[in-house]
């Protein structure tokens, strides 16, 4: 298929009605729970024994959760089917979630065989949380149609999904999965080129791997690691992510102070993580990444948002932590 | 002054009246704004220009925040005053919070004049983000009252201070440093030894170097950086941290179950940092401390108290992001 076009058959993908999950563990248990929610029909297959139960159980658990969220006209969780076999699974099904464990050779059969038995313009999207697509769908004959579409757990509370395609994917494909995901109340963050890890998946991985050194040397315990974050930086990045969070550390004078003044930090071994070099060209472009992202928007307004929210934020923990 | 023993002088942490601020950076009017919600006497000095106006204006604008998060008995803003010169700052102060700026000359400098004017019996604790004790404290004479209090932007939001001594630090001056910060309201990590960067600040800064690597590369805008985050995982990390969160992503198997399904991922080239090798020993190290942090709590009440949190979270941000 060439660049750009794309074959006459996809629904709109406002308009598809019914969804199937393939892997129904943890994640494809959760992508179900939230499919649901959206109001779609969902008929989830998974080889694994007593698989059927354990979605029925989290499905069940999550539900009252997804009411206080809200669900959408028609939702049910009567809508949710155990499919016999991967044919029944994905018959009748506008979208195809992959959610198998992560073993590159067992992925590489797994959706070879669904290219086999899935209409050839259904968008098969995996959530794998590192492999690239152009690995995974070697064995695959409609290699146009398969994105990476890595959610966060739970998959029915986290709103992020990273999607990519690989390099036989159709630019069409990875524009359908976007829209489709962004009508079924995800966030997307879509990547023009396969990056290793992704990128939210990526820095996540980063901050576990320097908790593993951690742990390993003796420097800090499993409960320092955890009680750093979530007493710490943990509770920034619920509203503000570690670039704005910074931007607000230089004071009024923001980002651009801020590597000013902490830039040389770069240099110590501050983690076993080498820094890049913070040339000229990499400050202005983070200065002017930040300057977009905030607009017209002041420090102070900024610190005032932060402040509101974190003090919510306290109370709604303290409120947990007693319960 | 031996292992152990301390000076007769020192005032017990829970009877301090009178908090020395120096330096009233971001940082250190932070500081000072705690301290005063907290019910202390608070005498800031800072050499810059205007940094009594802008001190004043910082506790102003945070005055609300406090009031609704609670302000302790005899707490007021009237209880702050700015100091003409370094000696009358500590004058009277049963604590000293230095937040200079992050040069080491400097706070070298600054330490060594601070330990002349300051009783020796009077803890002084510095906010540097990762210098060592060991290498600020080297022009004092009275090594041993020196630590390291390390918090996070705004320290009167932010529970978590990160606490460690320097090689001539005695062990009394990180107790009762430990113990007065608790009394203050503040979350204490302490640790038993240097570690470069800390702790929380030691995995923020991996995760802030990746996203400038990725910045750098191309490979995602500072947008998508802080997308990925609070759309994402920054989500979880203010109830639970990492290790918390992947024992939740190991489904009913918990952290071992993730550590035996995911640990091949460690070798991925997800993030620059190379990840330690994955030994029996440090497999079983992270699950035993995981068991220490969850004791009888089972992975399904985990998963109800995450969801419940989740909620609550994603109901509170829609109310903030629409104001």
């Amino acid at each position: 298929m060439s660049e750009g076009s794309r074959p006459a058959g996809p629904v709109p993908p406002q308009e598809v009605q019914a969804v199937a999950i393939v892997g129904a563990g943890v994640i494809g248990a959760g992508w179900a729970a939230h499919f649901l929610r959206m109001g779609y029909d969902v008929t989830a297959w998974d080889p694994g024994r007593g698989a059927a139960g354990r979605l029925a159980a989290l499905v069940d658990a999550a539900w009252p959760t997804l009411e206080r969220l809200g669900l959408r006209p028609g939702a049910a969780q009567e809508r949710l089917r155990f499919a016999r076999d991967l044919p029944d699974a994905v018959a009748g099904a506008g979208f195809v979630q992959e959610s198998a464990p992560e073993v590159l050779a067992a992925k590489v059969d797994l959706l070879a065989t669904l290219d086999a038995v899935t209409p050839p313009d259904v968008v098969i999207s995996s959530s794998t949380s590192g492999f690239a697509m152009s690995e995974m769908a070697i064995a695959a004959e409609n290699r146009g149609r398969f994105v990476v579409g890595h959610p966060f757990n739970p998959p029915y509370l986290i709103p992020l999904v990273e999607i990519v395609g690989g390099q036989d994917t159709d630019p069409w494909a990875v524009a359908w999965a976007e829209k489709f995901y962004t009508h079924a109340g995800k966030v997307c963050l879509t990547m023009d080129r396969e990056v290793p890890g992704f990128v939210g998946n990526r820095l996540q991985e980063a901050l576990w791997r320097e908790a593993l050194h951690m742990i390993d040397s003796g420097q800090a315990t499993v409960q320092q690691i955890d009680d750093s974050i979530i007493y710490g930086p943990g509770l920034r990045w619920a509203l503000m992510g570690p670039m704005l969070t910074f931007h607000l550390a230089g004071g009024q004078g923001g980002m651009a102070h801020m590597l000013d003044h902490f830039g040389p930090a770069l240099l110590e071994p501050w983690t076993r993580l080498t820094a890049p070099a913070l040339t000229p060209r990499l400050r202005d472009l983070v200065v002017a990444g930040v300057d977009a992202a905030v607009g017209e928007t002041t420090v102070t307004e900024l610190e005032r948002r932060r402040d509101d929210f974190l003090t919510d934020l306290l109370l709604l923990l303290d409120k947990h932590r007693r319960a």
